[in-house]
């Protein structure tokens, strides 16, 4: 397919995934783990990221993790519900630069929505590590 | 949950599970069916949809139909992109109004992205039906 790219093993989540890079941790199990965003498009904006892949996006990857996945963005924008009380959520996957993909490992973008909030551009503004932190804390205690 | 609202079995994704409104089908087995974006964003929009469902979205989904429905996804966004050779595949599901939910069924869009057209806006103009169809009859034959 045109628009693949080869993998390349040192893209940012498989280094979070083999502990290469800090991240803050959402949900974390053998096969999948749910990061903050740190250019969130909105407060609570996750990723949910397969441990291990060698596919570049979701149309490469194996069918059995794209179903443990989607689970998992269940699981975890429900807590992001929960714990947030947006007014809506937009689950969101990108393959290819042109739709908008920046990383290249497959992931789930989960975006909370609040009424009257503008969502961010895609990879735009970092936000403050603490302040992500705190979300984190609050959607990790909504999933327990 | 604050976004969700009552099940209303007379939806139209609903309907078109009965057979009670038309609808250009790319494929359709006993649980799922994918059907053209009649206000399409791209060349190609489609809907996978669970043809049983008494969820609002995603949020309240079944675990298992979700898997279901992911696999589908990307069966028919592979097809889709050896038929149409876009630059590009978006994946999306809207969870609330707020978050660019139109139909209270659940719904995964794949939009495939070609550089330098720019996707219209959700729900925007509607398609010739004559023009869906040829674009259905592609990524069905790249389905076989």
């Amino acid at each position: 397919m045109s628009l693949t790219v080869a993998y390349d093993p040192n893209n940012i989540l498989s280094k979070i995934a083999r502990g290469e890079l800090p991240s803050i941790k959402v949900s974390e199990n053998s096969e999948v783990f749910t990061v903050m965003d740190i250019f969130p498009q909105s407060r609570g904006h996750m990723l949910v990221v397969p441990k291990r892949s060698t596919a570049v996006n979701l149309l490469e990857e194996q069918p059995s993790t794209l179903q443990t996945l989607i689970v998992e963005v269940q699981r975890v924008a429900r807590a992001a519900v929960k714990a947030l009380r947006p007014d809506g959520v937009r689950i969101a996957q990108f393959n290819g630069a042109p739709a908008g993909q920046t990383i290249f490992h497959p992931h789930f973008h989960i975006i909370p929505v609040f009424e009257g909030e503008t969502l961010a551009r895609h990879g735009g503004g970092k936000a403050e590590t603490a302040e992500l932190e705190a979300i984190a804390t609050q959607i990790r205690a909504a999933l327990s």
